[in-house]
């Protein structure tokens, strides 16, 4: 059996042939263009959803999931306020879909279904339940409870970037404060990394950006740490010891104790995720030690399209 | 039907004989005489079950429910090192009380039988999903999601007094830091309490206690407050801010908005909710607010042993 998965962001359209079991058979990429308006990206979305299905050879193709930004309603159905996307405000994206292409369309939103994609496809298929965490840009979560997204009760559920380790602590990209996107975040994480180098000129990252840290990324500091650069090492920790502090919030509440990484910023792999584990286990309560485990996914943002496409192999409603 | 619902605490066995559709019919308490040993206590349950099912006249039961301090396995008939019961290191509490009275018997932890209380028997009726915060000596939680109890992968779920709020903030009866225990649990409170009224000679509370707090509990901060006592009103608006931080957490992972707040400490009611309704709605992201509430939950300890009740109704598994 065949889906299509299909990644929507503000620049670009990734489209996904899946199989149900073998995986991810063939994608593309195609332009946004999403500034010239709704009715544009959406006839853009169909096209890639076609050029895609034109690489099946004919084979059946069971429907659409979708991965998309915004507030996602709770029949999977509709999308709000979409950042990145013009003129968009509440669309019923599933039905637009399904006039313009014939298939069956489902929504998620991407951290969801980056925890789908792992379990159906990926390291996640070894857990019946984990704790996704997507360190890209922002900080993205999803709950994977005995097999399937657990979603609370209007599908908002996993907003794990947002999950306050210090009241007082710094802004993100939302009103609260102290989320572990504050600190993570791609963005955030840079700032904080070019402050503290700024301070030691005779550093080897120092030279390297000579002193202008605007294009300095967390993988310039994985690099430098790799190499022995025990600043950039040190900036890690302090980073995977915050991640830590909120890993302990996740466990507390949800007794889930396989956490699985992805994004760009876990590339850092064991600089990030041992002093993760370190601070995790000195505020851990001793039960919950038993199992507990952090670990990486390096399916990258394949997962989730295969996680579109799971949920379209999962079914529609109507 | 009936059940028969026990609280096990470390000084006194509560029994209750419930109906399941009337609630609560009638109760007893006697002492659990700790200080004699695992035998002893187990005798001690046990009579406490016979002299409730004696209040039966001759009614079937259809079995006994038992709140217990300590981890409580996920098949729900063992519990693991309950501290202030002496002797008791894993017990089969299950197996012990059917053999001692012939019923069947199925065990949880109290914050967890609060919720379920509550859902069965209490203002939770009206929610299929709440998250359940018992203010009292600790600060336990319970999570309803769609009627039952949430119980993570191994029963554990639910630690909402250990969710990190500040990283850095006081230690509490864990080894987590700058949970909500660490401030609203009652010793906690009282003790910040009688800091600030120290610095406080010339308020009415601190000339109530001559200067002396030891007795000070959270309860003489509400009735000050109630009086117009500004500090004692503040202190509370204290403990309520830290509140609303850690529900923001909750809501952000579960998605579960419907907040209830039952134990001693709750009891200062809107002195205690305002506040933290106000800080959680100054962090908690947009999407969130609709169905936020804090409620109050008045049933008292009577609502752990119904909810103990509920769980033999909800029937025994081999």
């Amino acid at each position: 059996m065949l889906a299509i998965g299909i990644d929507l962001g503000g620049t670009t359209i990734k489209g996904a042939l899946v199989h149900r079991e073998k995986g991810l058979l063939d994608q593309l990429a195609i332009d946004t263009e999403a500034e010239r308006g709704l009715e544009h990206t959406l006839s853009r979305i169909s096209e890639a959803i076609k050029m895609t299905a034109g690489r099946a050879q004919g084979a059946e193709i069971t429907g659409v999931g979708i991965g998309a930004p915004g507030v996602i309603s709770f029949d999977r159905k509709s999308v709000s306020n979409p950042p990145n996307l013009m003129g968009w405000t509440k669309v019923h994206l599933a039905r637009e879909i399904t006039e313009r292409t014939g298939y069956s369309a489902i929504l998620e939103n991407d951290a969801n279904l980056m925890a789908l994609g792992s379990a159906r496809y990926g390291i996640g298929k070894n857990y019946h339940s984990f704790i996704m965490l997507t360190l890209g840009t922002g900080v993205g979560g999803g709950i994977i409870f005995n097999n399937e997204l657990f979603r609370g009760t209007t599908g908002g559920a996993g907003e794990l970037g947002h999950v306050i380790i210090d009241y007082n602590g710094p802004e993100s990209n939302s009103v609260t404060r102290g989320g572990i996107e504050a600190y993570l975040g791609q963005r955030f994480l840079s700032h904080h990394a070019a402050l503290i180098l700024k301070e030691n000129p005779e550093n080897d990252l120092y030279k390297q950006f000579d002193g202008n840290f605007s294009t300095l990324e967390p993988l310039h500091l994985s690099q430098a740490a790799k190499k022995g650069n025990e600043l950039a090492r040190s900036i890690l920790a302090w980073a995977g010891k915050k991640l830590g502090y909120a890993i302990v919030n996740y466990i507390h509440i949800l007794d889930i104790r396989t956490i699985i990484l992805s994004g760009g910023v876990a590339r850092a792999g064991s600089l990030l995720i041992e002093p993760a584990k370190k601070a995790a286990l000195t505020r851990l309560m001793p039960p919950f030690h038993p199992g507990f485990d952090i670990i990486y996914e390096d399916l990258g943002n394949e997962a989730a399209m295969l996680g579109a496409a799971a949920l379209a192999f999962d079914g529609f409603v109507n």
